[in-house]
This record gives C-alpha cells, sequence and structure tokens, in this order.
C-alpha cells in the first residue's frame, strides 16, 4: 500500500507507474513523470535532489530525465526502465526499505508532487515516424463488408501479414488538444467541410529502440525493443477517405489530427494481462519471421469509448489478430529503420457483439443505421462533441489503466 | 565570370549555389556548404571567419549555419535565402565589388573551400515527416493501364487532387549509400528476395516553413514556403508491393530507403525554366483552393536515368500535373501541420515517348517487354547495379543542376 492516498478506482495504483511529460508550472518545460493516484511525480526534480540515489544504475544515467520527451529514457532499454519503476515501487510504497526518500521528507514532496489536474501534459514522445497498422480483424472485416461484400471483405494479405501504412508524426497530439473538422473533397467537383467525421479507438506502442537500414528485426527483438503502450484515437474524415484513397492509400482524410493518452504504460505492468490474439482462419501458415514464440502475445485490456459521457463501445485490446511485436518485425523485414520514439498504432479495435465496434462506421453501418447516444440518435460526430477513449485492467490495487484519451471537435473552418 | 574555374559542363555554376551538408574532415561534423564548380565553400567556418560581415542581414542569423542541417537556414525565409545566394555569387565573381571577401584571400579559401571529390556529403535536412504524390501523369495513367486497363487507369480522384500518401522519413538517406534487396512476402505462403526491384526518377521539394495545426496554406503561401528541389529516387519493390498494397498503399515495398541528391537548390536558381504543367483532360473544374496562380507552374527540367552507365531514360519534369505548391497546398486542406524540414516527392516523372519511362515497370511492361541497356536485355534491377539520375536545365554559365542521385544495389539477407 501506498503512503499516498490512491482512490479504489485510480488506473494508476502502485501496480502501474506509467511514464509521460507534464509542462513544469515553474520552469514552463517539459518534465518526465510517472503517475500515481491522482499525482505525478516529477522525474526531473526528484533526480536532482538524490531521488535515484539509492538506484545505482541509474546514477549515471539522470540526464536522461532532464529532456523534454522520454526519448532518452526509452532508449535506455527494457531492463533500466523495470529498475526504475520497481524502485519508484519501493519508494512509494508505505515503510518500505526505500519509502525515506520521500516518505518523511515533506520538503521534497512538495517540490515533486503535483496534482495531475493543476499541470498541463504534454506528448510523452518526440515522434519520428508513425504507422498505423489494421490488425484489428473484426474492424477490418466489417469495413470490408461495407466497401467490398462479405465475400471479399479481408484480401488475401490480411492473415499473412500484418497490413499497415505510414501516417503522419507531426499531427500526432496529447489528449485534450482540440480537433478541427477538416475541408476535403468528397467527390469529383465537391469540396464541403467533413460531414462523416469519426473516431477510431485504438492502442499504440512506442519504440525504445531501433534498428539499422537493411538489418530487421525478430518478433522477439521487436518485443524486448517496443518501449510501452498507449490509448489513441486515429479521427478519420470518412467521406474525404472515400474519395482520396485510391489507389495510395489514406492521406488528408487522417493526417488533421491523432490523439494519444498522456500516459505511456510499460510492457511490465501488464504482464499479467496477456491473452490469446484472435484466431487465424487461413490455413496458409504464418511466415517464420512472424512467429510469435509467446502464446499470449496481446492484452486484454477493458477499452471503452464514450460520446459526450454516453457510452459508445465496450470492447477489449484481445481482438487482434496480431501481436505488437509482429508489427514491428514485420515494419522491418525489408530493412525499414526504426528509431527511438517511432509510434505504431494498432488500428480500430472491435468486438463482434452489438456495442463492441470502435469507430462510427462500423457502428452504424455507415451511417445508415444510427446508434442510441445518451438519448439522441447519432451517425457521424457533431462538433463540440467530446470524445472520450479509456482503457484498464485488473482491479482495486492491481489496476493497472490509462486514464483517459480525449478530444473535443471543433466546427470546420468556413471555405 | 567566377574566379574559381568552373568546368563548361558543371552544374555548380555562379547561376546555381544550390545547398548541401558535408562533414568536415577535421570536425568530423556537418557543416552546411553550397557548390561551386568542383568545389563547396564551407559556410559554417566562412561565417565564423567574418564571410558574411558584409551582409548586415545575415549578421543576427549566423547560428544558422552551425547546425548540422539546413533546417535552421531554411526557417529563415526565402527573402533570406535569396539574399544570401545573391551575396555569394558577388563573393564568387572575379572582381565583383564582394570579391575582396575571399578572393584574394588565400588563407581563407584554404580553410572554407574543398573539393567535392574530397568530402563526404550527409543528409542536407533532418526530415520530420516525408510525403510521396503522384503527380507524373503519364507514370499514373501507364501504371493504371497495367492495374486495371486503360479504360480505369486514372481514378476518379486523379485530375480533382494531387494524390498522395505518406512516406518514411528515417529511410531517407543521402546519394551514394547503398541500397540492400529486401525480402517480403510476393503471394500467400511466399517469403523470397525481391525479384522485381525498381526505381523511381523523381523530383523532391523540402518545406522551409510550416504551418499550425488547423491552418491550411493557401497555393500562394505554399509557393513561399519551400525552401528548394532535390534529386530523388525512390526505390521500389514491385511484388512486394502488387500484394502489400490493399487496402491501405505501399508499406514495405517503399520504406527500405528512398535516396535524395546532396544538394538542394533554390526556387530562384530556377526561375528562368518555368514551364506549364500537363493539361487536365477533366471537364470538371480544379477546386479553388488548389489554383495555382502561376500559369508556368512546374519546371522544365532535363532529367536521366542511367543504369551502370547506359542511359534508360531521357525526359523532363514539366510531366507533372500538379505544381509542387498545389501539393503542399492539398496536403494542408484538412489542417495537417508542415514543418521545417518536411520532404515532398513529385511521384515518378516519366514522358509519353520511347526512353522517356521513369521506372522499370512502365520502361519494361511490367517486366514482359525487356529494355536494351549497354547491350544488355534487362527487366529489374540486379545485384550490383549503380542506377544513377541527374538533373539539369539551362547551359553554359546558366546551366543549373544537380549532380547526381546515386546508389547500387547490395545483394539480399539470406532468409
Amino acid at each position: 500500500m501506498s503512503w499516498l492516498p490512491i482512490p479504489s478506482d485510480s488506473d494508476f495504483t502502485l501496480a502501474n507507474i506509467p511514464f509521460g511529460v507534464f509542462r513544469h508550472p515553474i520552469t514552463g518545460t517539459g518534465h518526465p513523470a510517472i503517475a500515481i493516484g491522482e499525482h505525478l511525480l516529477d522525474l526531473h526534480v526528484f533526480s536532482t535532489h538524490g531521488g535515484f540515489s539509492q538506484l545505482p544504475e541509474m546514477v549515471e544515467h539522470l540526464e536522461v530525465f532532464k529532456q523534454p520527451t522520454l526519448n532518452a529514457f526509452a532508449a535506455l532499454g527494457q531492463k533500466t526502465h523495470r529498475a526504475v519503476r520497481a524502485y519508484l515501487q519501493q519508494v512509494l510504497t508505505a515503510d518500505s526499505p526505500l519509502a525515506a526518500v520521500l516518505q518523511y521528507d515533506e520538503t521534497l514532496q512538495k517540490q515533486v508532487l503535483f496534482s495531475q489536474d493543476a499541470v498541463e501534459m504534454l506528448l510523452p514522445m518526440e515522434v519520428g515516424d508513425y504507422t498505423d497498422f489494421y490488425a484489428g480483424r473484426t474492424h477490418a472485416f466489417n469495413v470490408g463488408c461495407l466497401f467490398r461484400g462479405t465475400d471479399n471483405a479481408l484480401q488475401k494479405n490480411y492473415e499473412q501479414l500484418p497490413v499497415g501504412y505510414h501516417g503522419r508524426a507531426s499531427s500526432v497530439v496529447i489528449s485534450g488538444t482540440p480537433i478541427m473538422r477538416p475541408n476535403g473533397q468528397t467527390a469529383e467537383g465537391v469540396m464541403e467541410k467533413c460531414k462523416r467525421l469519426d473516431l477510431e479507438l485504438e492502442m499504440a506502442a512506442f519504440v525504445a529502440r531501433g534498428n539499422k537500414l537493411g538489418e530487421p528485426m525478430s518478433v522477439v527483438q521487436a518485443r524486448e525493443n517496443l518501449f510501452g503502450f498507449a490509448l489513441m484515437n486515429d479521427w478519420s474524415a470518412r467521406d474525404i477517405q472515400a474519395f482520396e484513397y485510391v489507389p495510395l492509400g489514406p492521406f488528408t482524410s487522417k493526417n488533421f489530427g491523432t490523439t494519444i493518452s498522456s500516459w505511456i504504460v510499460l510492457p511490465c505492468a501488464l504482464e499479467n494481462f496477456k491473452a490469446l490474439p484472435l484466431q487465424r482462419t487461413s490455413t496458409i501458415p504464418v511466415q517464420k519471421y512472424l512467429l510469435d514464440p509467446e502464446e499470449k502475445s496481446v492484452y486484454d485490456i477493458a477499452l471503452t469509448v464514450e460520446i459526450n459521457g454516453a457510452t459508445l463501445t465496450k470492447t477489449s485490446s484481445k481482438n487482434l489478430l496480431w501481436s505488437f511485436p509482429q508489427m514491428l518485425a514485420h515494419h522491418t523485414v525489408t530493412g525499414c529503420n526504426m528509431r527511438t520514439g517511432d509510434l505504431l498504432g494498432s488500428g480500430t479495435i472491435s468486438g463482434e457483439g452489438v456495442g463492441e465496434a470502435g469507430c462510427l462506421l462500423e457502428a452504424t453501418k455507415g451511417g445508415k443505421e444510427p446508434v442510441a447516444l445518451g438519448g439522441v440518435q447519432r451517425t457521424w460526430l457533431q462538433d463540440g462533441d467530446e470524445v472520450v477513449i479509456k482503457g484498464f485492467c485488473g482491479e482495486g490495487e492491481t489496476r493497472v489503466g490509462w486514464g483517459e484519451c480525449k478530444g473535443v471537435i471543433l466546427p470546420a473552418l468556413d471555405i
């Protein structure tokens, strides 16, 4: 039990210790931090006041906490991330051997502990490249049915490799950033405000360590090279997408904003919540470079989408056909070099049941069947809508979650 | 005329003054430079030895030449770029009012002038995001014929907007970097070394100044926000691409390497070589946000592709349907934010005649009709092939060119 009060439904228990970056109210710059209960712990100031003096392996690396992003910390590798998390768990545990570091030092507490409500969170990583996959099989099937009919819903490559495409890194924004409805072309001769604005419920992973150009990563290496996981909303302008996407894929319909959660949860915090991925239906074996030695290769995280407080979606992150290590290995198979801070999206996560659709395109059958949301019928996102994605697993003291990934829709510019 | 000897067929005349970055043989770090004849001029060392003391508007910005990339210089804007180019033209002109800065100072010359042959060139810009367009109409039509037949070769969006997709920034490499043949999946159950390795002849543009998320750029603003142009080879694994690209576009078939030329030519150096873009055939008008007020909106640059010294392609960059300012304006229409250093590719540039194809896919009709190259028949790229793209316009003292954009194919890893 922590000496800090942790609400019973908190995502930020001692079992979690997720990493993020907040704007320090005095320096005005980004400081790395971890979340605990309703607080965060400033790792920069903590490290400059001897906070890590009892963790010898970090003492020579404390400059990583002076950076305005987590990239330098991520690049230290999973062994160090695990050690720092375990150390902070001890520091925050009541009357533990390390409690003296902070529990009885009220002066230091005032310098390093902040109420999360009182500070602004910043983008936790500098994203070099952002890639979005399409590993949610139910989503891919449902969308395929809408566009190509049931028989051709999944294309031949779908169960052979993690389908993905390069996204736009510059417009990745932190939870809470408003999203402006885009203008765009939706048909020949038609320029208009997007009428089919959608959300996409995704999980995301950040790369801790990359590979050299020409030297692919194995799945085992890829798992070791992940830093942690975030919630993601890959906003989509469906009408613009439908017109622009042939033959090279989505472009301006996706690059106006991608929201990620403020907090990044380490793989070691999710170790107890592993699950089997969705089963393949193809009889053609998976290529060797994509075999994941871990049978339980995905996570069972409860995911929800709320629009203006009404629940649109309840599902689980186990609805993926491919694991993040498989996605990362595939990303490098032709030799592509990954870098610290690169962001991978899972693709939209949907379950098969009613109320399990990870986007409005699926939930409304392409806008044809409105869904009831808090007493109103709804097809696409309206101006002023607040979309909140939440995710957690475990309960009580074992609960591990992300808080929320939020965005409000602003009206389009007049054109 | 310059006081430095400039060979009669040099791309790097006084009329050019292109910008790049080389590795300084003593400091070992990247120094910004310009090319002149067979030399380059180190802008970092030149600036620290009073080289710009007679250009008052640069004196307060000299720190930009201490950076290992041109991003900070680019961010100063076109007015400054033009002033620096004009100033350096004067400095390098024999017995000009500014010749005294360098012409008679042999000590300074030894510190700032290097033979291009003697130094290593580095990536000139730090690329935030890389986007590849598809603005070469003949290429799009020819590839469309191969995949969908003549009647449906160009899709409905093609003449309404610049089709493009997000590429991979991490694997953008400088001319001379070897390219390793990739391994990948080419069909269900088939993992192999790429058999259909191709080049793509493209022009590229770097962004000097970006825009805020949600605030699109007009075509006029986009033209002012370009830094300069490079040659580009967008290597492609055609067999991997054909299997992976539905429904989200090319991915691993493109992200193993994209080569750009060492030198970036400023728009002001190309002012005399403007040309009309290809004519649209559609009767549906172009949307207002895409109207380019400049009738001559593309350039007439002579482009060639050589494989092992034999000419595969001779064409011109005027074979584009959309100008770079139009591409950039479209990129931001839904609100996407651009950043200094972002890279835009034109898409493959092909002419309509024999010997004008910008890639082997077109030149060989999908590999069915080998082309004669230096006495051998050739369909796709072989290990050891050296591909060189060249580009220039004008002649003699008005010649403006890029030197070359080169890559050699290394054998694939054994899988």
